[in-house]
């Protein structure tokens, strides 16, 4: 299974400090545009994969979801879930993504914020989702963009003309990058853009969308840190259908 | 009209000492991805937009196709095409590729090599394309990487450490790109590869493969100067279907 940072005390402890941990899914920029491309959920069965501290299926819930099962690889994060939510229609359970089993063509929404570029084995972890799609199903996932997970020293480079540039290299070389982003030693795995697709095509998804997500200039303006993430995007958000 | 600098004849003479422009298709080391993409041509009609010195269109012909449209917007390369190839079911026609119109349902095949990453209105050239092909047809082609197309310096930095990385900036910021290869001010149009996709999706077309084209190890160890090229992708490829 994947490294399960997550129950590390120091990554927790830094994570629980983020914008996006304290102010639930109006903390994470990306929010907007990973909602529009979400169905209307009344009375709809909502898969969350990586929930967290379960803020996406509390809000499914609030705008009428039927059911909503959240899987999450860490049990702190679950048992804050449990803690902000107590909703009967929202399970929360603890789960291996690489591995768990998923009811047969029963979800009629899939979801995943930012958990994916965690998983070793994602071809195996969409076959799973497709089968577990009603046909017309459709999975919605954000991740961090390719551009970003590819270089050996993720950060920013100022040239001597203050050009400020993204460094990329290895990016055909797929696999584990190890950073030190919350605490030293997260792994996370690197692919393509061109691999997240084609894994999504070869499950039996079709492609209806894709974002290479950046800020736009109003929330750059109340956010001046972000100014140079459209140098390149921090994540990729796809849509795809279950024909 | 998008730029024609293949008629300025600085950037002419240059470009026929390339070797995909000496040695043909096979001078083109991401040409076996390609083809790997292509239906068996017999009996097939084929559209080639920015067909070039025409070696796409003849060897979709050695191959059986029927009939070979290829387009280009340059007088000087369909010269060098008809003197080249004298096959009466290969048509070479001059047109501005933003503007050309095409019969309706006619085409198997559409195909483009390295040429879409000079068109400005590339959605209205999308919808003409799905247009022109019969339902189940198919269009593959290449173009500049979107990587690779966005920084403002598109060149390979060498760190401290002796890292080489490809600087990338501007990525969110769509639109013309001015460069110095092979001739003073090739205008280049970068666009996202979210945006090559989306253009294809709203033009009715399915996705059906995406490959990030870096050469081989065997590629780099017959070309040593290709030898950081697999450090971002020079090349973007994409197979889309009418459905």
């Amino acid at each position: 299974m994947a490294q399960n940072i997550y129950d590390d005390p120091e990554f927790f402890a830094n994570y629980a400090q983020l914008p996006r941990s304290r102010a639930g899914l109006d903390g994470a920029p990306e929010w907007p545009a990973l909602r529009s491309l979400l169905p209307d959920m009344h009375d709809l069965r909502v898969l969350d994969l990586g929930c967290g501290y379960g803020w996406f299926c509390r809000w499914a819930r609030e705008q009428g979801a039927a059911h909503v099962l959240g899987l999450d690889v860490s049990e702190k994060m679950l048992q804050r879930a449990r803690e902000e939510t107590a909703d009967p229609a929202i399970v929360y359970l603890s789960a291996d993504l690489e591995a768990a089993p998923l009811p047969d063509e029963w979800f009629d929404v899939a979801y995943s914020s930012l958990a994916l570029h965690y998983i070793e084995g994602l071809e195996g972890l969409f076959d799973r989702v497709c089968a577990a799609l009603v046909p017309g199903g459709i999975f919605v996932f954000s991740t961090e963009h390719p551009i970003y997970t590819a270089s050996s020293e993720p950060k920013w480079s100022t040239g001597a003309n203050g050009r400020v540039t993204w460094p990329v290299d290895r990016y055909l070389d797929e696999g584990p990058r190890t950073t030190d982003w919350l605490a030293k030693g997260v792994v996370k795995q690197h692919r393509t853009v061109a691999t997240y697709l084609n894994l999504l095509l070869g499950s039996g998804f079709a492609i209806t969308y894709v974002e290479e997500w950046g800020p736009s200039a109003e929330q750059i303006a109340a956010e001046p840190k972000w100014v140079h993430e459209r140098e390149r995007p921090p994540f990729l958000i796809v849509a795809a259908a279950k024909p």
